[in-house]
């Protein structure tokens, strides 16, 4: 499409969204829960567009795994309303006052939470994207602009209709937009709006993010893969290791935080490999264990180098047996991906040594990596989770769509 | 050059980056120290290499301002060696538990304060940023890529090597380089290192900061200009706002942070603006001003709209005579930097609304805008103030050189 009429938006979603920070916290409220009902109310259109883009999938020959990504099913719909509901029910970040102090000239210094201003967000297939990035960047007092994958067209188009709907009742339709083409050009073009847009959260695949990150102007913040390793030291107590890696493997296998690699202590090995091995066959996981993993079954595969190096999103785990913690932790830096470890160990000095070496967003002591997850740490409903370092590290909520402002009080104070 | 060397010398500064944040509080303060003694120790070997630079600059005719600003005298040099000392006396930011809470399932989740990794400054003509930079990304525990300007190529390379010096005694020479050449090319090419980098810092003109952002795929804190307005409100003290004005504008005009736009609310022109007319005269500033502040002067030249876009780094000052508030605001909107924007008052109801509607990295109440700085607001050393609202927005301390991670601690607990 036209450059300037993408770039022409988002100045219009810009201006729009300097009304935001004085919103009072009741007034984003009501306009979330209004958005909410008009969803509700308006359920049978959206599943009608939605069969529009259903239909188009089909006839393209997507997976049938693409397209149940993209139906809207009513228990979804149900859910986008549900999910602004709740987000109006959390803490309003936008104003509150982080830090506060004196200094020797009588200045009071504050840092005070504001909105980033207009946040981009460049996603794929699932279209309830469009009501979760509009529901904690609405909250969170900024602009959104968004531009959807092409598969999901007309259900994005109707719903930031309706939002904008809800939104229009209070003037501010304009805070909301979306490309209006889904041409392969309006990536690039939104990713060099830099002018307008404060910061890009790219939801999609590996791909989709280099693109963005290639072109960008405007900061990106990328949620990459999470290649999740489970250290189980010479000091762990069993059980909670079998139940950790048993956990991290196989009660959501697809999803970013799950464990991909299990590092056992070969001291611990004797005891501990004969136990998790039927865990996990029992759980119908395939194991991909380094040479002395093998030793311990039949049916262990051997692993290659890419095996360490992969996340299977998948009923499959790759073992290796490591000498020592120093060893695990240089497994863990040659192949991690910044996204979450855990350790099981009952030894004060490995625990520290262990999440003091390690720079990946979330460690977990004795706890499955599961848990790096907005709504599991307490963060509310969440954006996603950053793997990059900068701004926002390990899971996005609220708060982490904001910046802080320094507001400094004086009473004529000059500097000498 | 090569774009492999520069790549590899990223992965090799990487790699040794990951000793550091277990490296101790005492360990880094004794290698500032040493760094520190050592620069005092080469002080005439700095200077002789300095020279070097300098007739460089004489023989292609650089402006003697930027043969100063490229100039080591002794008191510059004693200066970095007492800029070291000083960040080592700072707090240590990395290992400090920013938040800790437990959540139902008894998890204790923490967040806590660890390096970013390994940053990239990008900087042109003065050679002490060189240890200024090292000083501060060091200490953060960040690993430090260089790549200074041509004009200070020899100068900056053997700073370097006394840094390394320094640094070898632990091992630890490779946490800090410096592109070997300074090809233009290398510009492009660190800032797509984003492999190794976890953020980019471009000190320097809004050339060179654009040139990093256009092609960069690591993030960029970008340090744009200040174009810093204070607005006289109805209800100032005039005295408060006579003393803010002239500071503002004349304690260094040549600085981000100096006051460029006055902003007087039509209800006091009559009273403040002979006043503060004759303050600037007295200053030898030159007044650009709107067609009412013509009004009270015969020397006050017609302003612009060029001139409020203007950051005039100099004794020039543009004056408008606002309506009310909120056209102050809408000036400011319209021309600022998101620098930094100071009101004068005695009504909280115009503070608070002018903070509230403002976003720029600082504002000031009843205070000059001179106060937008890290000493000043008590960060100790800064190695630039940030526009960029993402990650850090305002001064630029040691915490800002750092990131939080998760930290989770449990006894076994796996999500159901």
């Amino acid at each position: 499409m036209n450059t300037n009429s993408l770039l022409e938006l988002g100045r219009k979603t810009k201006k729009s969204s300097l009304l935001l920070p004085v919103l009072s916290t009741n007034t984003k409220k009501t306009i979330l829960k209004k958005m909410a009902e008009l969803i509700i109310k308006h359920k049978n259109a959206i599943q009608e567009t939605n069969q529009l883009d259903i239909e188009n999938a089909k006839t393209k020959g997507l997976s049938a795994a693409m397209i149940d990504r993209l139906t809207l099913t009513p228990e979804r719909i149900k859910g986008m309303a549900d999910s602004l509901r709740e987000v109006a029910e959390l803490p309003d970040p936008v104003g509150e006052i982080v830090e506060e102090y004196t200094r020797p000239n009588g200045l009071i210094v504050q840092r005070r939470r504001i909105p980033l201003g207009v946040i981009g967000v460049i996603f794929e297939s699932r279209p309830n994207v469009t009501v979760e990035a509009a529901s904690l960047c609405f909250y969170a007092g900024n602009g959104l602009m968004l531009r959807g994958g092409s598969e999901a067209f007309n259900s994005n188009q109707f719903l930031v209709k309706i939002l904008k709907e809800a939104l229009a009742l209070w003037k501010l339709e304009d805070v909301i937009n979306i490309a209006p083409t889904t041409e392969r050009s309006t990536v690039d073009e939104m990713a060099r709006m830099d002018e307008v847009l404060s910061v890009i959260i790219p939801r999609g695949g590996e791909g989709l993010i280099r693109r963005v990150k290639s072109v960008a102007t405007a900061p990106v913040i990328a949620h990459y893969k999470g290649n999740c390793h489970v250290y189980v030291d010479e000091n762990a107590d069993i059980e909670k290791a079998r139940i950790i890696v048993i956990n991290g493997k196989t009660q959501r296998p697809g999803v970013c935080n799950a464990t991909e690699t299990l590092l056992v202590h070969e001291k611990i090995a004797d005891q501990f490999m004969p136990l998790i091995i039927k865990d996990l066959q029992n759980s119908n996981v395939e194991i991909r264990g380094c040479k002395k993993s093998c030793s311990y079954s039949n049916e262990i595969i051997p692993a290659t180098d890419e095996d360490f190096d992969t996340e299977f999103l998948d009923l499959v785990l790759s073992v290796r047996i490591v000498n020592d913690l120093e060893t695990a932790i240089d497994h863990i830096h040659k192949y991690g991906s910044d996204h979450t470890e855990a350790i099981v160990s009952e030894n004060e000095k490995a625990i520290g040594k262990f999440i003091q070496s390690l720079d990946s967003s979330a460690i977990m002591v004795n706890a499955s990596t599961r848990f790096n997850d907005g709504g599991e740490l307490g963060l509310g409903a969440e954006i996603g989770i950053s793997t990059t370092k900068i701004h926002s590290f390990g899971p996005m909520g609220l708060r982490e769509l904001t910046t802080s402002k320094f507001v400094v009080i004086g009473d004529g104070q000059i500097r000498t």
